[in-house]
């Protein structure tokens, strides 16, 4: 499994490194945007820590840290929707990752059975924010995938 | 200045929802995906606190909070390199905005003057995790942008 060294103190070496040494922020989690690798859609935004991190590079299937349930899980492992890692990439002071995935099963990210967990534009009137959705297409049913 | 509601209580409110209650983290910030409306290339990640989630919806230009700083700031007003926000889309349980932003300036949004921060791909070999570089094309020279 992949280790990972220590960052630099200095934060400005980053940038140019050749090492990846990803920074865990003080709960041990790095950010993860995911993306469909045909056209760059935001699928969703999940948290890792190293465990979880290392597994997604050894394995090539995407793994999460859940912070509700404190545990590792396999994206897709109930609901058939696991994500092939085509790329991981890293950001300039490397305390985010971009994954480029494919996915598997109904090819949807999101737990409501959207292909996307973006899917609600914010708008603005009189002071209030409110939501409008931007895709109302399910690609499965989640009380069939999940059950009540 | 649009004021943001509390969250309700049942987070499985959250999913269908058409008011938009943001979950800032217990250090009262949300996660900023942005990514560049003519191609969904994602720029950047940063983080916002309600003040800086705010100034964006109002404003109509991405504003974001440093936590090293412990300020705003408006992305661009040292570089140029200002995001107009063309759309703002929050994900299923709110804790996370997706920014679709048009670029100012160099279109570039990150500080090395590359066009996206995410410019290193992650590689394993030998268990050792190395970053190879996907983009070396500088839109800005950072030294005369920023200055030494």
């Amino acid at each position: 499994m992949p280790h990972f060294s220590k960052p630099p103190q200095d934060k400005a070496l980053l940038d140019e490194a050749t090492v990846f040494t990803p920074r865990f922020d003080d709960k041990g989690l790095i950010t993860a945007v995911v993306i469909d690798v045909r056209d760059n859609a935001v699928l969703m935004l999940a948290h890792m820590n190293a465990e979880a991190l290392s597994l997604t590079l050894e394995t090539g299937f995407a793994h999460y840290y859940s912070r509700s349930r404190n545990a590792i899980w396999k994206k897709g492992d109930t609901s058939g929707n696991l994500q092939k890692v085509e790329q991981v990439v890293t950001d300039c002071d490397q305390d985010a990752v971009l994954l480029k995935v494919s996915m598997t099963g109904h090819a949807a990210a999101c737990h409501t059975g959207r292909r996307s967990c973006f899917y609600r534009a914010v708008t603005t009137e009189n002071g209030a924010a409110a939501l409008a959705s931007i895709d109302d297409d399910r690609a499965f049913d989640p009380e069939t995938v999940y059950g009540k």
